[in-house]
């Protein structure tokens, strides 16, 4: 297995790092449009696991916007997959050309939803994936495979749903994915402060647009911003967080594998931070529409949301000041295997502190990037076979989860989930 | 009298036509920086109440930030009084523009503040007014009076203050200006939209600087923003809104001249526009610091306040958008002059349907200029006299209450102010 992993950023280095630690491919090839970055990324790598491992290493520059440019990256590295770590308005482009090279594919968020033109609040448009998924004959037809949406959230919380139907449930009512943390950053002098672990200008894209959730009789429908809150217990500490409708990749993944009455994503916001993005909303600071302002230097023309993020610091200087944990995971609810009522959360949870020392990685970056790694793995194994466009749950979620959780001593990732039955207490 | 009127902007124009009403003066001189404005107000004048009324009105263009400007303008109209009614940031030209011109000076806001270098959130540093009491001796030494804080809020609240003090009580506890409205403005489609009746860029500043509280044993201090929120009830159908502290210049006025343990000023913002400013100020979008913000022609650098401000409606043209009334109003405890435990709130509603169709003026705006109109006239006949640098309750309340309320038929303004005795219900 030779791996051209599109970008350096946040989760594009951890998966490098993730990847330094194990020994099932040949060759990884770090590219960004920004080479340096990539450089950066395998100079931490040498200093950590020396030269040895690092030879397994090369970087390369790349435009991930020109299909014709993956393609010829790819066929120059003789690339037998392509791992896409950039952000989703690049996955038209890097989905073609790992397609017109020959390489399989996998990615961690799909392409981009539209929303409908004269209903969007209750009508879906172009759905998350869509554009992807009409081309899984394309795929078929090159007997390639494109595993898509294979991060955390989407990725994980796709794996624990086969989990759920194939070891956990007679039948399922509900699968809900289910995101929560107890981050918090602070200033120098020790303050807490406002600074979200991603970008906020991503955010309010994702929690502004329409969320959609399928019901088995209803098919895919939308709702209108911050929809049907609920408060939500995570374990390990973080406790309740106050969760709201948002659009995700899994509400259009699960339904095409696993058989389920209704599939939600909600996600930990936090009574604050949803406060804020309403505000935003409130006063068309979310707009991306530019205003004429006043400057020291005349009139000029800024989107508020461009002004919005140029406040606030940025997500990937944050690792080392923040404390706290990020919880990923799937509630189930519905029929057990022996007939009975269950409900179930299955997660994972990943703390900043240990991430940092680990990998000098920000904890929800890492978590994001460990599963991709995961599944590469299980395909380079042949364990995961497959050709067309396919999500994680369409593939057996045991091997995963089993590699996933075995100790490093034992060949696995040593990183353990739980399973909470939140009925039996 | 010749009044110098300095201003026509919302409050200047409502000032001009409420005394077109009356009688007491020889000439109002209404000027402004852009005498396009002037103009506009003695026309709607004309109209309104025909050549002979309009004769006692001239026009002037001035510059309100240069003191000899002011003083020329006055001495070539041969004002006996200036009346202020800008921005406050040019308090100081127009108070020693007046004394230069050996005029009589009036005002509706104070000197500006600054907060405390070290210890904003306990200590006041330079405060509201402080620049014109230092220079009382002068107004003194000259024989002429300038009336500072005249307007509602100061203004009519402090009159209420000295009428509590001298008719109502034997003992104050406490003297707490409170602000309420239930104002909504809506959008062509009859929509409910966020757009404050004043300038977002002058609140935010009002609201963000430390409160200032008065207690007889600590003197004046300063707390955190938005300290010691309470739901007041007011009048005429308003009802519950939510007040906090805010630094306002009835705290600064009232323990000169009246006897009381305690003064507050707390302004019904309302829980959504405390909201909002808390989000604005966590985010850092209150600062007028200039940030630098990517545009379609490179980096520029906008402060984010100014963008704020450029996304909501310009409060001089929502008038015609709203409904609802607003209430400025004095709420005073302590022991009654019967000796016992007695509690009543002073005030005064003005409804926004009744000074569009009367006035052309936004409710807020024209209950602001009606207050100096009345002590214009107070001071005319003789009622009021006085030099120095002094605040409205320094004066007789009586006169100026039974003024504002006689009926129009009758000499007076026709504007009923209302007593309600808390306890006694």
């Amino acid at each position: 297995m030779r791996i051209l992993l599109v970008g350096a950023g946040g989760v594009g280095d951890a998966i490098a790092k993730i990847a330094a630690r194990r020994d099932f491919y040949e060759q990884i090839i770090v590219s960004d449009y920004d080479e340096a970055r990539a450089h950066r990324t395998v100079d931490w790598i040498t200093e950590k696991h020396g030269p040895d491992v690092a030879a397994r290493f090369d970087t390369a520059q790349i435009d991930a916007s020109d299909p014709e440019v993956v393609a010829r990256v790819a066929r120059e590295h003789r690339a037998t997959h392509v791992m896409n770590a950039v952000e989703p308005k690049f996955v038209p482009s890097i989905f073609a050309g790992a397609l017109a090279a020959g390489a399989d594919y996998l990615d961690m968020a799909m392409s981009l939803s539209e929303p409908h033109a004269t209903d969007p609040y209750s009508e879906t448009g172009v759905k998350l994936g869509d554009d992807q998924f009409a081309q899984a004959g394309d795929w078929e037809t090159a007997g390639r495979l494109a595993l898509v949406g294979m991060g955390v959230e989407p990725g994980l919380s796709d794996v624990f749903a086969r989990y759920a139907a194939d070891h956990l449930f007679s039948e399922i009512d509900e699968l809900g994915t289910r995101d929560g943390a107890n981050l918090v950053v602070t200033d120098d002098a020790g303050n807490e402060i406002f600074a979200p672990s991603f970008s906020i200008w991503t955010t309010i894209e994702e929690c502004l647009n329409p969320p959609v959730i399928w019901e088995k009789d209803a098919g895919w429908f939308t709702t209108p911003p911050f929809s049907e809150p609920e408060v939500f217990h995570f374990p390990e500490g973080i406790g309740p967080v106050e969760c709201v409708n948002v659009e995700h990749e899994e509400v259009l993944l699960m339904p095409r594998w696993v058989d389920a009455k209704r599939v939600t994503f909600k996600y930990g916001l936090g009574e604050e931070f949803i406060n804020v993005l309403r505000v935003l909303h409130l006063l068309g600071l979310d707009s991306t529409t530019p205003v004429r302002v006043r400057s020291a230097n005349g009139p000029v023309e800024v989107a508020p949301r461009d002004v919005v993020a140029a406040g606030l610091p940025d997500p990937a200087t944050i690792g080392p000041r923040m404390t706290g944990k990020t919880c990923a995971g799937l509630w189930v609810t519905g029929t057990g295997t022996d007939g009975q009522p269950r409900e179930v959360y299955l997660y994972h949870v990943s703390d900043n502190e240990w991430t940092m020392r680990e990998y000098e990685s920000q904890c929800v970056v890492w978590q994001t990037a460990l599963n991709p790694v995961i599944a590469l793995e299980l395909l380079a194994r042949g364990t995961w076979s497959g050709r067309g466009v396919l999500g994680p749950e369409a593939f057996d979620a045991e091997p995963f989860l089993e590699l996933m959780r075995a100790p490093e001593a034992e060949g696995g990732y040593g990183q353990a989930w739980g399973l909470e039955d939140r009925l039996a207490s």
